[in-house]
């Protein structure tokens, strides 16, 4: 019955749009779920069964599943098969249906589209609450609030009616020159102001280089396991994202991946997130030259690079490349406080004009006075202050919690390890493979702690299992208190 | 010699992505003018002798010509024909090839996407200076920023942590309820503050809409003429933009219009952008059923509804609404600041938990501090104060520049009158159609003041002549000195 169903709806795609054939199957089975023929939880037939009922090729089955695996409406459970996602919702039938496509006006009202219910339903960042050891998460009650609030004041004294306007320069040009200075020092990032822009964060960064950079169905390469937010994006840009293995050395395409060419490639080299995987020195120049035979656009995101506790200080990927085509961005939500808006992006000369224009007119960037305020900060040397504070107080939470984890890690290459402690707010304890990570995170939340399944980040992969922990956000007297909680959950899955 | 090579470039298009023929043809053509084979400013051959030269139907041509021309990539002068707009720039035939559409590796770097080319260099708001009678922008010299800054500074001793962070609730609380407040007395809106979410703005409340209710691909149709944002933020979001022309009492969809049959209907109903055409009784009937029809969304953008001069006071559309099709969207940046960066959207209740969960995925919404100034700012009675001072400020200059006009109208159907005067910050002064009044408008440049041609824009008709003139931005005193020189210029036409 659900293949007959697909069938017909592959053919209505297939006579309407001039699909490809594992596009159509994709639309169908979404539709499928969506209309409920395919339930919340329920199991699908396995790819062969599916190719076979369908008299499709097997290929053509799988690139449709894994695309809703990406896209996060279908689960793979090792040992067990694939199964439809439990928050795919239910959308009833008769709104469901699209009658513009057809042409066939109804009294029904429409609700979200495809991309809409995607966008809203999968890679949630508020899935889980913030607690202890939730990964991602800055302490910003250390920020000088104080120190802040005189500087706003003092720059809302000073404003004049062009503050206040939106800015068509990039940003403020003070701000632009200090971030330079920052970059240029401390992250070996070869720039001028002139190619800063400032932006609202990450995100927006993100977006701009896909909405600039890729057309709609390019593909983007990322990095499996992920950084949701970036999925994100580009599911929101429309492209066509392709997950390509981190190994300990970081972003590890294959000769499978190369025939997957990419427009944009998306990496976090420095400190890559999740598994905090360093990007080595030989493959930072062969990603570089990977790049360079596809024509492809390198999108570096150092979310967190300010913090750096142990081994060698890595430069960014940008200061290697020697043909302009390494997109660099950074943050102040990390350093500062979430809620600031303010991030930025390097961009190679050539496209400096262009990316200022749409910028402006996309997104019409202000927030000038606090900008001066930031650039003040930083000038002043209170940036440089308030990250030497918080390195030196995360850096003790971070000793704190390798300390409570100690007792859990096993020498061998199967036992508990962890990966990525170097940098950041985060670390990730890798577990042996046959542990349920999503069920230990889950008995560990009902302690009132919140650590992330390194299984939660995959795209495509199926042999990753840890958990990740963040450091950033608790306290360190909340670190000791809840070090030995997080490592005796850890150290009970032996025993079962 | 073109049409050999856009024939070859629909083979290439046509056997490896199934697209339709307008489709193919539209790629070809945008691949010329970016090649240099169609250089700036030449003239295309008729939709006929194309059709002809291609085998081609002429409305798969015409279809193509017309996106082209949406896009902005072409122009059409009345009675000569269709030329590349002198803004398309040219790309290196070398760098612009795109070898991973065709998996072959290459050497050179590549640069912008289409979709990124058209982003950076079509509707730009910053084609023309800021000056006298620019319209668009509101005067915030006025606005009282001692007030302000006290607020702000008030909210940011009241901070903790919480505010700092990035919100997901949609806004802060007492802020949304203000909103609510304001929009139920002076709108007609019906809302409860649960419906109201803070954006950065009417950019990011389209784009918003645009993603969730959306699909790429999917229809939108646009008032012609039209708001250059909005057209920005559909192009972003991949849709299909179809032109809908206005008249006298707002959009009048036809029967063709019809055939096109439409996904999302973004309308300016209380004063259209930019003829101000004020949407009467009958068409917003004619509208809601024509959406409920299509199982459209209604988006409905309310710019300038807090400046109203004369005429009876207009409700919302959203007001009539039954069944819950519109999404309502306003902005601050007209009566506060346009760098504040703070709008709202209102979406129809079985829409709001999907669209606060990706406004926070996709936006990472903060500045709760400013928000919180913002609400006390309204509650306080400031915001109607300022407002108050504001519609007295702007009514005098509105009455400087009808005077300063006057002599230039003709009581004739032909002659030059004025439309859309009753409200907003700007008014159109319509001329016969054989003016060109884009060339006025540079004349009128050359005198220090800007004005834009009604014909700018305008997306597909042809028989919109006039100039856009704002009254919100030059202090009285400079309206009364440069109204008569802007009326010397228009009736100067008279004479040649």
């Amino acid at each position: 019955m659900l293949s007959e169903f697909l069938l017909s709806e592959m053919n209505r795609l297939g006579s309407q749009d001039a699909l490809p054939l594992h596009r159509q199957l994709y639309e169908a089975l979404r539709r499928a779920m969506l209309d409920g023929k395919l339930g919340a939880g329920e199991r699908l037939s396995s790819s062969r069964d599916l190719a076979q009922d369908l008299g499709l090729s097997r290929n053509t089955v799988v690139a449709a599943i894994n695309q809703l695996s990406v896209e996060g409406y279908l689960v793979s459970r090792v040992g067990s098969g694939t199964f439809v996602n439990d928050n795919v919702p239910r959308v009833n039938p008769a709104s469901a249906a699209r009658p513009h496509l057809r042409g066939a006006p109804t009294v029904a009202p429409s609700r979200l589209s495809a991309r809409g219910l995607a966008l809203s339903t999968t890679f949630c960042a508020t899935q889980l609450e913030v607690q202890p050891f939730t990964p991602g998460i800055a302490d910003f009650s250390a920020f000088p609030l104080t120190l802040w609030q005189r500087l706003q004041n003092k720059h809302w004294r000073m404003t004049y009616p062009d503050m206040l306007d939106y800015n068509d320069s990039g940003g403020y040009a003070p701000l632009r020159r200090a971030i330079a200075d920052y970059l240029r020092v401390f992250r070996s990032v070869q720039l001028d102001a002139d190619q800063v822009i400032v932006t609202t964060g990450t995100q927006q960064s993100l977006e701009l280089c896909a909405r600039l950079l890729a057309d709609h169905g390019d593909t983007v390469w990322v990095e499996d396991p992920a950084y949701w937010g970036a999925v994100k994006a580009f599911m929101a840009t429309g492209l066509a994202i392709h997950p390509v293995p981190v190994d300990d050395e970081g972003i590890c395409p294959s000769a499978a991946d190369n025939a997957q060419p990419p427009r944009l490639i998306y990496v976090t080299p420095s400190h890559q997130y999740p598994t905090g995987a360093v990007m080595s020195l030989p493959r930072r120049h062969q990603l570089l030259s990977t790049a360079r035979a596809h024509g492809a656009w390198v999108l570096e995101d150092d979310y967190d690079s300010e913090y750096r506790f142990s081994g060698p200080p890595i430069s960014s990927l940008e200061g290697l490349d020697t043909d302009g085509r390494v997109l660099y961005m950074g943050t102040f939500s990390k350093v500062l406080y979430p809620g600031i808006k303010l991030g930025y992006l390097v961009v190679p000369k050539p496209l400096v004009a262009a990316f200022k224009q749409a910028h402006y007119d996309l997104n019409r960037p202000g927030q000038m006075p606090m900008q001066a305020a930031l650039a003040e900060f930083i000038e002043m040397g209170h940036f440089s202050s308030a990250l030497r504070r918080a390195r030196q107080s995360y850096g003790e939470r971070r000793q704190a919690l390798l300390e409570a984890l100690k007792p859990v890690l096993a020498p061998g290459t199967e036992g508990p390890a962890i990966s990525g402690a170097e940098q950041g707010l985060h670390l990730c304890l890798r577990l042996p493979a046959a542990v349920d990570d999503a069920a230990l995170a889950q008995r560990i939340a009902q302690q009132g702690l919140t650590v992330r399944p390194l299984s939660a980040y995959c795209l495509a992969r199926k042999d990753l299992r840890g958990l990740v922990i963040g450091y950033g956000y608790a306290p360190l007297s909340d670190i000791k208190r809840c070090g030995p909680v997080l490592s005796a959950a850890v150290r009970s899955l032996k025993k079962t």
